[in-house]
């Protein structure tokens, strides 16, 4: 229970309040395991809930779940040489087993390639068995310094897409595929505007070709990459001798991809929308949708109340709405209201004596667009289809917010380094610049303003009129959208 | 694709058998990482069914999940003395990460009882605070010898109960529930009959009071325990110092339990129902509760009945039927059926240009028990809630079936130890007999004749008259199942 604890404010300090929204709202917990958190019930309810939509929206796009080994004996990681040098510093190794030490080492898989491509190797034989379209739900352990609870962990819980095609413009099409599936999920579900667009070279998956990915803008003006997607070419193919009969009978290589989201979009939701007095939930995403708060003051009152707060439960369950009836003894209503506004509840129902006399409630609401008001009273006839629509509509309003605040944090055509590198000190966001698109140039932006260009973004998020030059002066090759990130 | 290969009889060789239905129904393969396999999406589907099913009881009796970490330090597991003689041996054990030697090894998780335990005893405080009713679907590593798909695996997928009570009656009483729960599953969603009780001391988990297991006959006559659910008393409180303060004030240990089935019931489920003709699924848990064959000769034919099968399909989604049309072209209907059947859906439709003409389908079922027609021609109108009704009947015959089988494979009342080795040898299946209730007269007859104590049968399962001697020839304490077991 979160009743009476302090919340630092995000002004004074986001990550202190992040830190705390994570425990008090608990969310995860830490555990005797370095860098491994626990996640709690209501923390991996909110996961649980962004997996059955996920899987609905992979199922959909003809995917089929799979499950490969958490270990990889540790030669195959060794055979992509750029995603062995990537991966191979974080990882955890198995050194013995059943009491005795083993004869080759074994890798926890940080992520699965690996160990995916030798085990497909032996089911694809001809162009008839192409695509190959797979996801895993899975756990994957990186040996990470700084851990921080859902942003960063040791162990993290994720999914991982993996396919295989005939052609490169097959597996470019589905690259790009997946990344609207998770730009659709983080705004449909999650509320969050993301900015999409290619990594650069410097910041692609290690043994891609090419890496796109979902930018989010956090309260705090920093970026967070929320899911990444993988056009991997042939090099997974080649290092793992995947081939196929295509239609004209040659033996070729299949080109693949990877794509995945992990626990780290939790993270991503608190920040979106927490605000100083806790987790703010959409709807879509909340444990409860809504909480009903009966108020009693003697036993009659009480037995009163109840009922018609357990009528009210199903009325709304009827219409599709996740609700809980707090009738916890011993602790007041307002102590109540604190603890469900903590941890984010999006409506609140307050029913007492007079309400049911008067066959109403009245309905709190967490988050409050300018404009609206927080409470209002609403009959109990036909209360569960109007509160269906109303928690859609705060869905909506969420991510109207969400991306008004995140446009209120873009800003466009930046040309001049200093003024370039006040606005990340002083105000972070979204900053948009040109690139001359060398490492070099990127690499000293990086060093001289812990910035780091995001990506390069897709047509829909380029400005009307970029700037010709890049920071550095040379002539720009591209729009780039820079920014802080986590 | 199955088509085509043979398969081995059941009488012939069960175990070579069971290999090849697990290959050619593609519900797993081998991985390169030793007895570790690789869950192919049939066979993944199927664990998914069986999750959502068992998900939705957990939750429906309180339960809520969460996640804790992969990797337990390794003096945590050393804490409770018998625990860590049971797992100790069969670990896993990471020794290295981050490119430097680890302090303290980490054990991968065998079962998690020492990293829950040390976390819970943050979270409980006082009687207000419990029950705790926790789940963790997860994967484990135990490094056995022997592996075989599904059945025994070093690495598997489990769901594990941990929950915490205020005194021994309730803790008994959720151990006790949650095999319930494992019993309605086993039996309403696998149809596989189970005999419930308790497990022998020597026979019980590493660390617990009690044991208690639900234990399936399969059709080679050898029982599979299915799932288990043991009452730890105050034994892993103690160990990780576990108190809560009860309603007189006083600081007492919680009295815990844990329960949990794996992928192992995928290995249950083939080996209750699969023939000679591959594998058999209920329509609870098919992936494809029905596949609808097209049949034509040309392209205006193709036309047709493709048309009538989706909207058929169509119909029977309406219904709730998991369905599928399979529409593969260059293939003739026949290598379909093979096929199918191969992989156990459990009812076929066959679709051809006469059929249309007729508004009917010909629909043959994977199981046909004796007195019933394998092929029902069926009209095509209100076919979708008629085919409902159909294949639930069909999960009612299976569990029936299964059920006859268990019952024509067990024999009661056996007192004689060279009839009892008589039967174990030449028959196999569950034999009720006596027991002193001497650990060592358990272990020879275990070394004489391979079979082993099952249970201590629950009320219902015991015989009328149980023998009052025990195979040795002293006092019998009470009935016991014995069986020859994977």
């Amino acid at each position: 229970m979160s009743n009476g604890k302090r919340l630092t404010s995000q002004s004074e300090d986001f990550s202190a309040w992040y830190n705390e929204i994570v425990q008090q709202a608990e969310l995860a917990s830490h555990s005797p395991v370095r860098g491994c958190m626990v996640i709690r019930p209501y923390g991996y309810r909110i996961w649980e809930l962004m997996q059955g939509a996920l899987d609905g929206m992979f199922k959909a796009t003809g995917h089929q779940n799979a499950y490969f080994p958490l270990f990889l004996p540790k030669s195959l990681l060794d055979r992509e040489a750029e995603h062995v040098e990537g991966f191979a510093p974080e990882t955890a190794i198995v050194t013995h087993a059943g009491g005795t030490k083993l004869e080759e080492p074994l890798v926890v898989r940080p992520t699965s390639e690996a160990i995916i491509w030798p085990i497909l190797s032996d089911w694809i034989h001809s162009y008839r068995d192409l695509p190959v379209l797979l996801n895993q739900w899975a756990n994957v352990v990186r040996w990470e310094m700084r851990t921080r609870p859902f942003l960063r962990t040791t162990e993290f819980l994720w999914q991982e897409g993996h396919t295989a095609h005939a052609n490169e413009a097959e597996a470019e099409e589905e690259t790009r595929r997946m990344l609207g599936v998770y730009r659709t999920f983080m705004e449909d579900w999650m509320a969050m505007p993301v900015v999409t667009g290619l990594k650069t070279d410097t910041e692609r998956f290690a043994g891609a070709l090419r890496t796109y990915a979902c930018e989010g803008l956090m309260k705090d003006n920093k970026a967070l990459q929320a899911g990444t997607s993988h056009s991997l070419g042939e090099n997974f193919a080649r290092a793992f001798d995947v081939r196929f009969q295509n239609e004209e009978g040659e033996h070729v290589y299949v080109w693949s991809t990877s794509w995945g989201v992990s626990t780290r979009l939790v993270g991503g939701l608190i920040m979106t929308h927490g605000d100083d007095e806790g987790l703010v939930l959409p709807p879509k995403l909340a444990p409860y949708e809504t909480v009903i708060v009966p108020i009693w003051r003697d036993e009659e009152q009480h037995r009163l109340v109840l009922d018609a707060s357990n009528r009210v439960k199903v009325d709304m369950e009827a219409a599709g709405i996740r609700v809980h009836v707090d009738d916890r003894e011993g602790m007041n209503p307002g102590s109540k209201y604190y603890d469900w506004e903590r941890r984010g509840v999006p409506l609140r129902l307050e029913i007492g004596p007079r309400d049911v006399q008067a066959e109403s409630v009245m309905a709190v609401r967490r988050f409050t667009p300018e404009g609206s008001d927080r409470k209002t009273a609403m009959p109990l006839a036909g209360l569960g289809s109007r509160l269906r629509t109303f928690l859609d509509g705060i869905q909506e309003e969420l991510l109207t917010a969400a991306l008004a605040r995140r446009e209120a944090a873009t800003v466009r055509g930046i040309e001049d380094y200093a003024e370039f590198q006040r606005l990340i000190e002083e105000q972070g966001g979204f900053v948009y610049t040109g690139w001359c698109g060398e490492a070099d140039c990127e690499q000293n932006v990086k060093e001289e303003t812990k910035s780091t260009i995001r990506v390069i973004p897709d047509e829909e998020f380029r400005s009307d009129g970029a700037p010709a030059r890049c920071l550095c002066g040379a002539p720009s090759k591209g729009e780039v959208v820079r920014a802080r990130a986590y």
